[in-house]
């Protein structure tokens, strides 16, 4: 069954939701001549979206702080676009079954688009496909693209941060909540929400952040270009809707700070050197998985060599780049 | 501060715990030069260590049941080193502070090594620096490496089924168990454990995991080669040491059947050529970061013509190659 490229890019210039969706499931398949024509023929109509990251670990209530955000982004007159990038595997199927549960309160509006991914087709998993997914949903004209991540993983802190504002969220009660905030996250948030603020012992949470937040800021030093902003902490209770004013206004006070002081730009430009050098890595990826199915003998002698340890992996590991680089690949 | 590696390798042979700690810091650290002459010094006396890798979301309990593990592991014999991979950042130096909580009962066994390891210098992270980390424990002369990673993130997933035999580590009341669990570890699961199987609901989880694992077999099809080992699910309470002898036998089962089948060489192998495609994929991420970290004119331009639009980032990834190819880094 191919896809017509083509005319799915021609729908999404119509608006038809339709294209948009299958697009991303082009992105998801991770078919490289396929990624190559979608992304070209979309780049030059991106750069209008704000890109908001959520994150943090299972069970903080994260898919319902992103649907709170999405309803109170409408209501103030904005179109919002969910990533909901799923690290699960093509065996469980569950980012198809998580669209048909998520969603419900904005199914008749056709200014919400919810989309879970996994990253099933591609080498380089989520840190190469999520952003080709959100420069697809920035073409298709939403204001806000929601980026909502898994906290845990380091891909999925990087992808998390690769965003204009990042929110972390962590819930007390949960045990691994502020250890898995540890892993990585701390330093890419640009604010905190304290979801589920109404169980126990949400203060306690607080004062924990505080303290590790002081620590980091001591460490990192005065010349850090981070610490003129200070990650405001909120509290809410997604599921009701509470905080939400506070979340959707530190949202507008970051994007403020970020033009004021030109750090918009510094991260749009940071995104394409990332874009740039994933893109790249996966390249060269491609052409190692070509070594390896197609039982290249280049890859097999050099692995033959390794397992009767005659050449240490580093060893291989340069003869392999001369033989992608003389073109033998 | 210079490390002297020779001294440490020197150290290493003659079996000092200390250069052994050291040069797992040299791994963590990650300066190339260094990374390469640790390996290249060590692998020809690689080979020897059975590789487990102790998977499953925070909170199951992987710790407690590594722990019990290798407690049994010396009571038959065995030596044993634990690679706990934790993918903090420098900023928290949760690895630290675990390695001190850790191991309480084995801190007067010089048979037993545990060991946390952030992966803090090196860009492709877990995927890059443990497989090292598990050739410097096997040289060192250990039977058993415990390879214990957080099953959450894609890296960690495949840090953990990188070993001869993978234990998927689940628990009844972690609302986020099973659904972590999907995220691609039931398919590299050589068996699971169902730790705090005391608590309520572990006939209920058993009962899910066994519909998921017949979904995925019928999935799977006749001639998959995993098809001829079904992964057995054993209930522990790891704390108690409940359930750890069936645990073992399930270890041995499995060693057992790699070795009947030729499956642990096809797995030492597939080792290598993992081993070899990242560090190759390490080199040129480095050649990526010399052009990034230098300013270098040619990231630089194609940068700003990415922002200016007037370049899709596939084309610049193209010129990034070539100019990398050319030798121009």
């Amino acid at each position: 069954m191919a896809v017509d490229v083509d005319a799915l890019l021609t729908g999404l210039g119509r608006g038809e939701r339709r294209a948009l969706a299958r697009l991303l499931t082009v992105i998801e398949d991770g078919r490289p001549e396929q990624l190559r024509q979608v992304v070209a023929a979309l780049f030059p109509q991106t750069g209008h979206a704000r890109v908001i990251g959520v994150t943090g670990s299972p069970g903080v209530g994260k898919s319902t702080l992103t649907d709170a955000a999405a309803t109170r982004l409408r209501a103030a007159g904005r179109s919002v676009a969910v990533l909901a990038v799923d690290p699960s595997s093509p065996f469980s199927g569950g980012a198809l079954l998580g669209d048909r549960v998520r969603m419900q309160g904005h199914h008749a509006d056709p200014d919400v688009f919810i989309r879970s991914m996994a990253s099933r087709g591609h080498l380089g998993g989520l840190a190469f496909a999520t952003p080709q997914a959100v420069m697809v949903m920035d073409a298709a004209g939403f204001d806000d693209v929601i980026v909502e991540t898994v906290g845990v993983g380091q891909s999925e802190v990087e992808v998390a941060a690769n965003a204009d504002t990042t929110l972390v969220a962590i819930a007390p009660g949960m045990g691994d909540s502020i250890q898995a905030a540890k892993a990585g996250i701390l330093e890419v948030a640009d604010a905190f929400v304290i979801n589920k603020a109404d169980h126990g012992g949400a203060g306690k949470l607080e004062s924990e952040l505080r303290g590790m937040l002081e620590l980091g800021h001591a460490t990192a030093g005065e010349d850090d270009e981070v610490s003129a902003w200070w990650p405001p902490i909120v509290r809410t209770v997604a599921v009701r809707g509470e905080g939400m004013d506070e979340v959707m206004a530190v949202l507008d006070q970051h994007t403020q700070h970020l033009d004021d002081r030109g750090e918009r730009e510094r991260r749009v430009r940071a995104r394409a050197v990332h874009a740039i050098r994933e893109i790249a890595l996966e390249q060269v990826r491609l052409r190692f998985a070509r070594f390896d199915r197609g039982g290249d003998p280049v890859l097999e002698e050099l692995a033959d060599r390794v397992v009767a340890r005659e050449l240490d992996p580093y060893a291989a590991a340069d003869r392999l780049l001369d033989a992608l680089e003389g073109g033998e690949a």
